[in-house]
């Protein structure tokens, strides 16, 4: 753990109490696939000015640190929280894509792929060789690409979009240990230049203009989209986001449908969420108690006829690789984890590998069973 | 806390222990209305074979237990449920009515009313006198009368049914040192002969006679009812319990009204019980989900307008009492259950004594305020 305590200037003592509290992690699996990388650990939980998903790596040429991506506050109340937060200053409307987060850099030689809680993802990183061009790397060697990745072989969040394979839409450009992020105008210059495909921006204006912001949203959520991050222009203050009715009423159809593994804050939160959205938009109070009921109440007795038919409830995926080493390496990065998936199937086609997994989700399964059984709750 | 040892049979010791971990506390506010009671002390938390919410009493004449109402579980899939806990015994139906358990027995001199804590209530135990004949207590001077409190003039459950004033339900007699109920034959014979008012027992029959089942608990919610307890005609299996559709919204309705009061806990058994119904019932989900959905986002919404316009969240009590002392009394022994609430009016009405009381819902109001100024989550 020397290189922690140098790439993070602590004293060793100060590293061995951080590794001893389990805030110090190791960030990925040791594997040839990962060649340019000697070591690396992630930072567990928020200590000092490190982001919990920070990475400190120990790469073949030198020390990197890849500072976790900060976690964006979120309003309830448009109005009064855009003007709250951003006053007269210039703000984008970008679009909140429903993916997972991940941070993209290079490493010795090669392009590496950080997810949100700072692991080195073998899978994400194969599909970063192939989509994001290497020489931005040359001219911003200390930065990092932060990208929302997403598609029908995400292998974390299901696709909501219709992409096929994996996808990075860019949101951040950010100097990778200072976490300082260019402004919005260079970011789009070298999004351009270097073709990288980028988020949507949605609307340039102000928080007064509360009419268009709303319309944006409104828009947004008649798309199926799942919502908005408001920034100011020059990225000099904290983003916010805020999230459509369609995205809340999505998380609770994935929560009630496997409502023993979620957690009830989850829950409450977007409830909570629609509640105030209601509120504020003064549209059909019914149309959004439907469409909530609607959420809650399919998934959750969608999952109780999987059990009484003898079913499990589970979630699947379906990946393609382009290797069966980096397969094998990606069925090692769940066990590390702590992701518990089975592979049911995996199949050639051309010279790709496709596979699929399943998850099972054991809690609810075990808790419908007994209760279908007739035992008490 | 001599008395304690002596009722239960513990070692000094024992009792000091237990004094210690807070299980054993006060269970009254020493006042000349209780004038038959020495001293009273509440079982906080179930140890050994005593429930919580068993009360020790020195009584001016003797010591007394009574022991705590035991919790009933909860089916939520009817149709294996009964089966499996009642085999082929005759069950009754008996309707389980929405407001507070309240176990009644004789004192001294007097009656008394005990809520489900452990407390003896004032304001019940006055209702109780005007309402209970002590004529019962001197057949059963070992028994008490295990009864749901409610209507109009309850002071903690609002009143679903239009009953005016506080009526008491018998659906229990059981011996207080021991908890052994009365068969249900003997208590239909005893509530006849005092003229002591039931609660209905709409159906008797055996857990195969599933239709039928089914159809009391549709028509108990069509009348916007709260449930069935399932009870064996012997009373030698402990009962069951089950809620109608209609109890599920109007908990889940008051829960989100208060959202940051309520447990997260209380919020999802209700979403589940919802679903195993919808699914064991196999109507019309549309009409459910926007029912639960209604429920859920009407109740919220209205605490948002209310803190929108400068108010507070809040429940309100309209109490009758027959006496400035018992209504301070009552007051106090809000206090020593830990409730807030205020009195914000007091009206003399013939020789009775009109009070009303607020109770602020601090946590819901504040969060709102909070997210209605535009800060983050």
């Amino acid at each position: 753990m020397n290189f922690v305590s140098e790439a993070l200037n602590l004293s060793k003592f100060s590293t061995e109490r951080l590794e001893e509290r389990g805030i110090l992690r190791i960030a990925f699996v040791k594997h040839p696939f990962f060649s340019d990388v000697v070591d690396a650990v992630r930072i567990e939980k928020k200590f000092g000015i490190y982001e919990e998903g920070t990475v400190i790596v120990k790469g073949k040429d030198r020390l990197r640190v890849f500072r976790g991506f900060p976690k964006i506050k979120r309003i309830l109340y448009l109005e009064s929280g855009l003007k709250k937060h951003f006053g007269s200053t210039k703000i984008a409307l970008e679009e909140k894509m429903n993916g997972y987060n991940v941070r993209i850099g290079k490493i010795g030689d090669e392009i590496y792929a950080i997810t949100r809680r700072g692991l080195i993802c073998p899978y994400t990183t194969e599909k970063a060789r192939e989509k994001i061009p290497k020489d931005f790397f040359e001219e911003y060697p200390e930065h990092m690409l932060c990208c929302e990745a997403l598609g029908k072989a995400s292998p974390y969040v299901p696709d909501y979009y219709g992409i096929e394979g994996l996808e990075f839409f860019l949101f951040d450009i950010r100097e990778s240990k200072t976490n300082k992020a260019l402004s919005i105008h260079e970011k789009e210059e070298i999004a351009e230049r270097y073709d990288l495909r980028m988020v949507n921006i949605l609307l340039k204006t102000s928080a007064e203009d509360i009419e268009n912001i709303k319309r944006v949203l409104e828009e947004l959520n008649d798309k199926s989209r799942e919502g908005v991050v408001f920034k100011d222009l020059e990225m000099n203050l904290p983003p916010l986001k805020y999230t459509t009715s369609f995205s809340n009423c999505g998380d609770l159809s994935y929560a009630f449908k496997n409502f023993e593994e979620y957690g009830r804050d989850f829950m409450l939160a977007r409830i909570v969420r629609e509640a105030f959205q209601t509120f504020e938009f003064q549209d059909n109070i019914d149309n959004r108690a439907y469409r909530l009921g609607k959420a809650i109440l399919d998934s959750a007795v969608e999952s109780i006829k999987k059990v009484k038919e003898g079913k499990e409830v589970t979630e699947e995926l379906n990946l393609t690789f382009s290797s069966e080493e980096v397969l094998e390496l990606f069925k090692m990065h769940l066990k590390l984890l702590g992701i518990t998936f089975r592979e049911i199937e995996r199949k050639k086609r051309n010279d790709k590998i496709e596979a699929k997994f399943e998850r099972v989700m054991r809690a609810t399964t075990d808790k419908i069973k007994s209760l279908l059984e007739g035992n008490p709750w």
